[in-house]
């Protein structure tokens, strides 16, 4: 590659043709040093090799009490249980979701702008960072959902118009993470290729068929490369730890019939050099509460 | 106990009163003795106080290889397909079950009367036994379903008729379980407690609702009283070996997102001392296929 104009060239095109294909990523995945720290430089290999890292304590235990009280406190509040941002399951009129939880709530706020997440945020991504996407999810046990494959860049660079994958999540876990009640699963290395989804509903493509839960979603031929290519890392883990991932890694999380439940704090920080344009395979940006239009650095 | 009554006392009784409880288990787990062999005293032990034991390797790679064929053979069958015996899911037209695979097929008729498995179920149910179930079980990748947590024995009670949990169950792998493709999962020492189950539907009572799947299915608050109290085990591994466990465990499975389908062939031997009376708690027998009134012993 010599020059891109911006804006033009689409380097992750994905929805546009008749059949999925992959593509290497373009752009490298930590951009940052080890002499900027927190994360030293096996830390940050780790991370550029299996597109992960895990934080064994992230929060104090008092936090993550904190954190806890303010979750269940806002899960039974009316106002929040009605507001756009908040999603409640039909069936039982249970909170799942409760997005943008860094400008609503001060709790979260907080730790949105606490140095120890956004310091290895930054460090990873190389340059100041924003919040695209902030929020609570909340798994129940016995009848917690599963998520299928996917890479949150997919849908981000197709709804939301992020340009790259210069973007990195952290889950705070809330709960302890089993391997039986539906934890986080990684293919690791996944995050170094990108799925270039099929546009629309191919013909005869039964299989398909069967996991499509809406445009975007990769296709299972691939996702059997994968998976027998990468393998699946399932992240356990103790309440008040952290799991920091690529926005590009493939990752999913079964559902859950067993007592207990799953809630983590997701906070998805972007380079300001990063921020995006017009959607690259939608007709207009999502909300702002699932994709931020307001490019503020965090953290002072 | 100083007397019973056949046919008249109810050790077991299930969906009965309005409130679950939970009963102690009347019968002792294990019946015969380790001198009778092929179980050593120390697998014994294990199997009475977990409710199951876990055979690396049971079968040979030949064999491994014969019985997936047979499966494939089967589920693609149209015979097969349409008969009752078969579960087809309604979506996909994909087989799930194909129930009494010992009488219709004569490779699984062998497995199923192989001295392997039949001297291990003589042994932990001190009796000679014959087959109140069997079937081939596949889960596929992407979509493969739950189940939720149930004990076989409070249905084979209410609905079968039989007596006492003196049953033993076979489940041999034909594929990997890994902790992510929905694996088995058991909460270790609930097969010495017998969850009688609420009859009908309770009133006011949300939670329940949300799990009842059909009569018989245990409360969140005893199932979460369990979890906390036994833990639960997830049962990994290789294509080839095997679980035995007791027909009162209190046993699951989460679904599976991954592409990594699960199969197993899947064997009840009851003992011939505990055969069928009329149902506890259903006005007639389920049919033949899902419990057997043929109580021929089987092994020879």
């Amino acid at each position: 590659m010599t020059t891109t104009v911006p804006d033009v060239t689409d380097q992750y095109p994905t929805r546009q043709d008749e059949a999925p294909r992959v593509i290497p990523r373009q752009d490298p995945v930590v951009q940052g040093t080890a002499e900027q720290g927190p994360l030293d430089a096996e830390t940050l290999r780790g991370f550029d090799e299996r597109g992960y890292l895990t934080i064994e304590k992230l929060i104090s235990d008092e936090e993550l009490r904190l954190f806890r009280e303010e979750l269940h406190r806002m899960a039974h509040d009316p106002t929040v249980k009605a507001d756009e941002r908040t999603v409640v399951e039909a069936k039982s009129q249970e909170v799942r979701s409760i997005f943008d939880i860094h400008r609503s709530n001060e709790v979260f706020r907080r730790i949105a702008e606490d140095p120890r997440v956004v310091e290895r945020a930054r460090q990873i991504l190389g340059s100041e960072v924003y919040i695209h996407q902030s929020r609570i999810n909340y798994k129940p046990g016995f009848v917690g959902k599963d998520f299928t494959w996917h890479s949150d860049f997919e849908t981000w660079h197709a709804e939301d118009g992020m340009p790259a994958p210069r973007a990195v999540s952290i889950s705070i876990s809330l709960t302890d993470n089993y391997s039986f009640n539906g934890p986080l699963m990684i293919m690791p290395g996944s995050h170094k290729h990108y799925i270039s989804a099929a546009g629309g509903t191919p013909e005869d493509n039964f299989k398909q068929s069967l996991v499509m839960q809406g445009a975007g979603v990769p296709d299972p031929d691939t996702l059997t490369e994968f998976a027998d290519r990468f393998g699946i890392d399932v992240l356990e883990g103790p309440a008040g730890g952290a799991i920091m991932f690529d926005s590009n890694c493939m990752h999913a999380s079964n559902g859950n019939v067993t007592p207990y439940s799953r809630s983590n704090v997701f906070i998805v920080y972007n380079s300001v050099e990063n921020t995006p344009v017009e959607p690259f395979a939608a007709p207009a940006p999502r909300p702002a509460f699932l994709g931020s239009r307001d490019f503020t650095p965090v953290g002072g």
